[in-house]
């Protein structure tokens, strides 16, 4: 059987947690570089698998895939008595594990993006970070972040007491704004965020990934 | 067995895609009223449900569950043998349905929400629609459904030629926007899209939940 293709750029957060789960369910992958700094995202061989030009994408024999949170999804129902299991055990397990990805999607994502944009991506396209937008979302990030708080005191991870697709997708965003936006403050200012952040971020799935993700 | 519980709002956008799910699914539930007009979604026993505080939350047995597309996926699999199938029949049916599941939360969500919360609930809490906003995600909007008119040239549904979640998840902003907020031309401009609206709509099981979001 032909290894799964992921067509990526090693510098984008959606693209290392396809990475990152590919790793922790032990399945081999293609990597195909789409260069987002030449526009080969936007090209009409790219566009023809993804008409929103964004990446990643994956093959996997006859389906063409994208939406990183539907391809992590994909992933670990297919692959799911191999590596790491990311979906909980039971029904009421794998709806929080969702519940949490969702939290992520819809409310850590948006502000988290915006921060790690403003500070990394737009000094180097040549603008000025807009500083009032990192500041509000700086605040908003807060208040998810103090529900995490309350949340990890009660349970290792989010979803329960096992690792699963919703810390995996937060993986990619925390790197930067940690390691490269000078706001790990953010996460070292609340202790039980802290501990999981430690935990999560020292798996050897994620080591593997984060090394290639060159911030510099 | 008891009925499950649905804490929600009959306004609420994320309510009206879990209510018109579990009409699809033929499951028989409570509506508990949560009245956002006079905060209750920001008061002690709600937020022990839902700590986000927004609507809605279910309960089933002991499971408490909240984040409506998470609520969404949880009923499409524990009724999966009862009433509409909203998940496809293979793998990688459900894969394509998780991808547009996605792209409503990431890339349709965010400027519809926009326009309807600047059209109809910004003057109704005494400010005025920030017309630039206003315009500036029409735009924003008018390109994704450029992509949707090119996807259902090609098959009837977004996912396939079967309804699914990811159609289901576009009823009720959609709703809005055509019959609440004037820019139905969005949509009637699009020949597959109209096409699509026009049969996603008139579904016993939406036109049901429509029937109580009260505009005015």
């Amino acid at each position: 059987m032909a290894a799964i293709k992921v067509h990526g750029f090693h510098a984008s957060t959606a693209t290392n947690m396809v990475l990152c789960c590919l790793n922790e369910k032990q399945v081999e992958y293609d990597f195909v570089l789409v260069d987002l700094l030449t526009g080969a995202h936007k090209k009409p061989q790219y566009l023809a698998l993804n008409p929103f030009g964004v990446v990643p994408t994956i093959q996997d024999g006859d389906l063409t895939l994208f939406e990183s949170r539907a391809i992590l999804r994909y992933l670990a129902q297919k692959f799911k008595g191999q590596g790491t299991d990311l979906l909980g055990s039971t029904l009421s397990e794998e709806a929080l594990v969702y519940q949490w990805c969702e939290v992520e999607g819809q409310s850590f994502n948006p502000p988290v993006s915006t921060i790690v944009s403003q500070i990394l991506v737009v000094p180097r396209r040549g603008g000025s970070t807009d500083e009032a937008a990192v500041e509000m979302n700086i605040e908003k990030l807060g208040k998810v972040l103090d529900i995490y708080e309350e949340r990890l005191s009660k349970s290792k991870y989010l979803a329960g007491d096992f690792f699963s697709l919703a810390d995996l997708q937060h993986l990619p965003h925390t790197h930067y704004l940690v390691n490269a936006c000078g706001k790990g403050d953010l996460i070292s200012s609340r202790k039980h965020v802290n501990a999981w952040w430690e935990d999560i971020s020292s798996r050897p799935t994620w080591q593997k990934v984060a090394e290639n993700m060159k911030v510099n």
